[in-house]
């Protein structure tokens, strides 16, 4: 009975744990009228957010702009060297710091901390927006391992996610800009890199203002 | 007179190399109808090409997507880091190499030769599309100036046009490949690039076989 009992017990907490760690998001709608020549034509920077929040229908929709599946084989939205998939999307909230999981359109959370000043750095404007999202590369999924900083080949991986997230937020009428500029050093540690693990550029992500 | 006769000779001479030089493409018609999200839903790598060539409107669509003017400032569809607009791409032919000139909307010759297969390299495939595009960074752009190799930046700034290429591609029914493999030194010769010019990825342009 005991045995028993302690398994409920544990069960129930892992539970606990497991609703609180990992968030779902709702399957993401791919009926977005705009064209993508529109949003070529509309791709800008913006930097002046708006206070309002992003719900889970347009963050799981511009996740899997980003870096989502988009083939049963599950190779992605964005190509990546030698098929590395090299890249992984943080989402950077009030309510802390979570890991997009492209194959369970899911996020899983990293750290309780509110990441978006370490990510703004000097540049307060950045700190403003509801959701920044961090990109990431992995030295380790490429041939030759790891080097002092990041790869070439992680660089444009990158970019490929970046200019994703440029026009998926012109086609879901989000506002965004893409920055270099970060405190990696507190990401490294809050996001739990691996010394493999780079983050590249980061997208301050909310309604224009 | 004989004065009179020499200009109009040498305007006429300068006129035929204008001509042979500078290629204007029509305006790229933007009223495609395919949406951004289904265009990411379709992002694929295609290495077999057909043997029908690309005509000037779909060239001209193909590169303003890639790193056209879309604002009156003059600013690109591909972000820059600080707006340093980087990137140029070159287009290589059977009849030659061409640099496109975004603000011109045109084609400026830079080589004769048909460098489709320096660009292949050891993959043949990649010499079978009728076009490939290179796209090339300029160290010079950044503050800092040059390295010894490409920069974080450019190649960041690098998987922005490439990812527009890839995107656009999907739009027009063109298949494509992002490649980083090319024979670089010849590239550099040809292309006529500067010591701190570094031709970073390229795509075989065509319709799938």
């Amino acid at each position: 009975m005991k045995k028993i009992l302690f398994s409920v017990c544990f069960i129930m907490a892992s539970m606990s744990v497991m609703a609180q760690d990992v968030k779902r998001l709702p399957e993401p709608d791919k009926n977005i009228k705009m064209t993508l020549f529109q949003a070529l034509q509309q791709r800008k920077s913006v930097r002046e957010y708006s206070d309002k929040d992003i719900d889970d229908m347009k963050l799981s929709q511009l996740l899997w702009a980003a870096v989502g599946i988009n083939r049963p084989d599950g190779r992605l939205t964005s190509p990546t060297a030698i098929n590395a998939q090299d890249i992984t999307v943080y989402v950077c909230r009030k309510d802390g710091a979570w890991l997009y999981v492209a194959k369970e359109n899911a996020l899983h959370k990293v750290s309780d901390k509110d990441l978006r000043q370490a990510i703004a750095a000097n540049q307060k404007f950045a700190a403003t927006a509801p959701v920044s999202l961090v990109i990431v590369t992995d030295n380790a999924k490429f041939r030759g391992g790891s080097t002092n900083g990041p790869s070439i080949s992680g660089a444009i991986d990158s970019g490929y996610v970046s200019q994703n997230i440029d026009l998926a937020c012109e086609a879901l009428g989000l506002a965004t800009v893409p920055r270099a500029t970060m405190d990696k050093e507190t990401l490294k540690k809050e996001l739990k890199l691996t010394d493999d693990q780079h983050a590249i550029l980061n997208h301050p992500v909310g309604y224009k203002k």
